[in-house]
Order: C-alpha cells, then sequence, then structure tokens
C-alpha cells in the first residue's frame, strides 16, 4: 500500500489551531516537528513539506522535499549548488514591506531631527533645542531604493508622502508607482548621484557582493545618507567607515552590517550620524502568525498544483 | 507733503537682498530695524508694516499699524484685548506642515520601533534586538489628528502612506482628503476613542485650553500613544502623567508642554516611553527666508489691497 502521509516538518513551535488549519487542507499531513527530527535524523529523507530552513546536508538527504517554506525574506543561506539543484520549490515570507519601511523612515528622521540628541538631552532633563541648520528636511529631497521589491515601492509611497521625489533601481526595469525613474543595474550609480537619501535593499547575492564600494560611495551626492536593510554584505564596510570619516556622506542608518553582528570596537559603533540597529527592521508583532497565514495559502496552492506566492528565483538568488 | 513713506519695521536680521525685495515691492518702504527702535521707541508710532511680533504695550501705541506678519505660527501671544481691538491685520507663518510631519512620525516610530534603546545600546557597541512583541507596527492602526489644518492635513497623508486610518477633529467640519472621518469639537471623545494614535495639534486659544484632560485620557484607547505638537497649555499635564503612570496609554511623545521649558526633575522626563523634545518641531534650515518670501508675497497683496495669506482669525485665535 503506498504511503499517501505528506509528511510536513515545521521547524517553529506548532500551535494547536496551526495543526489543524494544515490538516483541514491537507487531510494526510503528518506534522514533524523539530524534536521528533532531533530524536530521529533519518526523517529528514521521509519530509514532503518543509516551513522554515534546513541546512545543506539535510537538503541533499531530503529526497522526498518538494517545497520548502521560509520564515524569513533573505536567502542568502540558499545560494548553495546542492540547493539550487534540487527540485523543491523555494518560497520566503516577503511580509517586510510595513515593518521595513516603517523602521527605515524612523531611522532616518531620527537623524535629520536630531532625535537621539534629543534622547540624550532628555537623559539629562535638558529642555534645550538644535539650531534651525542642524535639522534637515526630507520633504523635497531625492530619495533613491535599491531594490524595488515590495518593501521598496511601499518606502517609495511614503517617500513621496513626506514630498520626496523617488528614484529607484530594478534588475527588470519598468515603470513603479511613486518612481519618477526606475534604472537599470548598468546606471545604478547615476540613481546615486541623484539622491540626498539612499536607501539600499539588495538582496544578498553573488551579483550584489559588495556593489556599494568606494565607487558607489563616490558617486553619490555630497552629504548624501546612506541607509542598509538589505544584505550587509552588498556593502563594502572600509569603504563605508571611509565615505562617513570624509565627510563625503552626511551619516548612515543600518540595520544590516558586514561582518554581523557589528564586533567590539568596530569603528562605526561611535561615529557621529551613524545610527545602528541590530537587524530587526522587519520585526513585529503575529510576525509567525503572518509566515503561517502564507504557508497555509501556499498549502492550498501546492495541493492543487496551482502558482506559490513568494517564489524564489534559485538562479538569481532572491 | 504727506508723507508718503511706507514704514517697515523688521525684527530679525535684515540681508541685502531681503531690502532690495521689499523695495522693489514698494518703492515707499523705508525699513526700520530693532536697533532703530531701541534707540528711538517712539519711532513706533510711525510703523505701517511689521514683520515679528509686538509686545501689548507696542501694539497700543503702535497707531499707524495696518498689518503684522509673525514669524511663528502659534498666536497665544496676540490673545489680548488691546491686540484684537486694534485694526491691524494679522498674518502668520503657516509653514510647518513639513518639519512637524517628518518630527512627528520621527518620534512616534522612534518609540514603536524601539529605536531610542537601540541608540543606547548602539552606545554600549551591543548588537542586540529587542523581541518580536516588543515593537509595534502603525500599519493597519488609526490615528487621530486633532487640528485638521495644514499640518494636520499633511501627517493624515504621511499617516495614510504608512497603512494608517485616519480620523480627525476639526472646527468647521468638512471633508478632508485621506481623513475618513472628520469630527466636530462636540465629539473629540468619539474621535479619540477609535485610535492608538492621537496628534494634538490645537492651537493654545481660551477654548482649547487644558481640553485634553483627565477624561479626555479616559476617552482613549488603552495603549494608545499621545503626542503633541501643538500647545502645551492644550494638555491637563498632571492628567497626562497620571495617564502614562496607569498604562492607560501606552506612551507620548511631546514637543511642546505645560509649563514649558518642563523643569528639572518633572515626571515627564524619566518615565518610560516617552520621548521630549523642546519645542523645535517646526524649525528647518531656511526657516528665516521662508517667512521673508511670504512676507514679499503679501506685502505685493497688501498694496493691492488683495487678501493676505495666512491671515489670522483674531477673535479665534488662529
Amino acid at each position: 500500500m503506498p504511503d499517501k502521509s505528506v509528511n510536513v516538518l515545521v521547524k517553529r513551535e506548532v500551535g494547536e489551531t496551526f495543526a489543524e488549519e494544515i490538516s483541514a487542507i491537507e487531510p494526510n499531513a503528518v506534522i514533524v516537528t523539530t524534536d521528533q527530527l532531533d530524536a530521529d535524523p533519518e526523517l529528514i529523507s521521509r519530509i514532503d513539506v518543509c516551513l522554515g530552513r534546513l541546512s545543506v546536508e539535510q537538503f541533499e538527504r531530503a529526497s522526498r522535499l518538494k517545497w520548502l517554506q521560509c520564515y524569513a525574506a533573505g536567502m542568502d543561506w540558499a545560494q548553495n549548488d546542492a540547493i539550487r539543484r534540487h527540485p523543491a520549490l523555494l518560497t520566503n515570507s516577503r511580509i517586510h514591506a510595513a515593518p521595513i519601511s516603517e523602521h527605515l523612515f524612523g531611522m532616518l528622521l531620527m537623524l535629520t531631527r536630531r532625535l537621539h540628541l534629543a534622547y540624550e538631552r532628555q537623559q539629562a532633563g535638558r529642555w534645550k533645542r538644535p539650531d534651525l541648520d542642524e535639522v534637515a528636511m526630507i520633504d523635497g529631497k531625492t530619495l533613491c531604493v535599491l531594490g524595488l521589491g515590495v518593501i521598496g515601492r511601499r518606502c517609495a509611497r511614503v517617500g513621496r508622502a513626506f514630498g520626496m521625489e523617488v528614484v529607484g533601481v530594478k534588475r527588470h526595469v519598468e515603470l513603479v508607482t511613486d518612481v519618477s525613474e526606475v534604472f537599470g543595474p548598468d546606471r545604478m550609480h547615476e540613481a546615486l548621484a541623484a539622491a540626498d537619501v539612499v536607501i539600499n535593499l539588495l538582496p544578498g547575492t553573488e551579483a550584489t557582493e559588495k556593489l556599494i564600494d568606494a565607487g558607489a560611495f563616490a558617486a553619490m551626492k555630497g552629504g548624501a545618507i546612506f541607509m542598509n536593510a538589505g544584505r550587509g554584505r552588498t556593502v563594502d564596510t572600509d569603504a563605508l567607515v571611509e565615505a562617513l570619516r570624509s565627510g563625503r556622506l552626511f551619516g548612515a542608518c543600518i540595520d544590516v552590517a558586514a561582518p554581523e553582528p557589528l564586533p567590539d570596537g568596530h569603528p562605526l559603533w561611535r561615529m557621529p550620524n551613524v545610527l545602528i540597529t541590530a537587524h530587526y527592521s522587519g520585526i513585529h508583532p503575529g510576525y509567525d502568525r503572518h509566515v503561517e497565514e502564507l504557508f497555509l495559502e501556499n498549502l492550498r496552492r501546492f495541493r492543487a498544483g496551482r502558482p506559490l506566492i513568494n517564489l524564489v528565483d534559485k538562479q538569481a538568488g532572491y
């Protein structure tokens, strides 16, 4: 008798409701937890569907795996030949548009409105305003968004509402709402030269490795602000430090770094006009539940043989 | 021979260009500086036009004054019977929509994304992210804007771009772009009850004095965030402290306070989830020049007998 079970490995905690929701869609679902997999590593060879990452070694042994849904958006971990060759479909979670746009504009406005310095004064109980020319306005300025996926398009919309003009860089050039000019990757330096604020959302792939190098910083407007919520490895960190130190950039807001975590004593920690958050721009309450909802929708599609949402192009790496 | 000169008192520094621009519009203009007025206080009786505030005493003696343009937006200083009775027109500078909306959303996102705590960790060189449920999203939340003038409407537009629903309170109820429901002052508590975030932009008048009192805080949703960039006196500060202390409010972002400056040792300085800036949300580089441009446009209109821009309703007080 053929094994009709569909073995679903779930890498995070499985609530009762979620288990029921899975079974309602796929009556043959058998949920496998990480505890069970730890107890019997051979189980990996019988997994059909997985929610959460696998190691390369696990991937190589997951001969029945047909589809893997990630909790994260970044697919750096899957840039490996064994995973690329594996026939399983990969889907990621592109649920970060709202939190990352909120996080980035929060950091940007904190820097331009000197709110970090106001917070220091607040700690000291001191009521003192900065001089007029210490603050900056983003209204009327130009924003360049590198990577116009769902996050980049949301940043463009918010930038427009704040009165910014928005340009952007996208692998496949097309018209994008709220973006006045979209440049291809070969014209990235032109796009950078136009901008007072650069938001980098590039994925970490071989093609983007240290793409933001000394030449890119030299192409930027003097006094620009550089922001990174893509991947740290897309930036040459030494070149960033130098661009800040030389005064070419006004400042930087970085949620991702290379290396990560940013090591003790790294010069970025204490540079003026640099704001650093610990790779958390995408987190928000209910995050895991949002991924579960996406997984359930994809499970319906998977069963019906319909196209999955947020399918990753394994060759492109995102 | 009648005195054809139009005496223009300018309370701040007068650059050569600005003086020429004034003369180009009004060939009979004679610019009077504060130094000249200090040397001869009687000059006040011969001033026709003034850029900048006057004291009540000066107003009473400014018998020729026909129009006064303020650098600021707030007209608290003019809520005086002598000034109300004086026939001079008052215009203010409503040039704060961009800087104040940037400032307020900067403070709000700093609080919701825990960027103030990230800044503390950065000072200590510590790479550590908050837990998922420590951050909050503004996407999908409801914003209530008290006062839908140019600043409030700009906040509404930005809130919408961030995915918020926006309601508001306005003295004269009318349809407002980006605002799904506009309430009259008599229904303010209803508007407050709907909101996760309240932005107070009310002017300081007799009608708004301590309008945001214990009852208003009680009407707000549990866990709401209260923001103030209007006037400190529109809020009962003790009631605000109590609403924060009791946990009814999640937090507050205040750029104005009563009293102002906020005194040493005031409980607000050290309360968690309270961010304080020293009444500077409206400042921006080029501020004085923006007022000069507004003044020049109004001078053209004044000469031509056309309606002035940003005319203040002396009885309403804004």
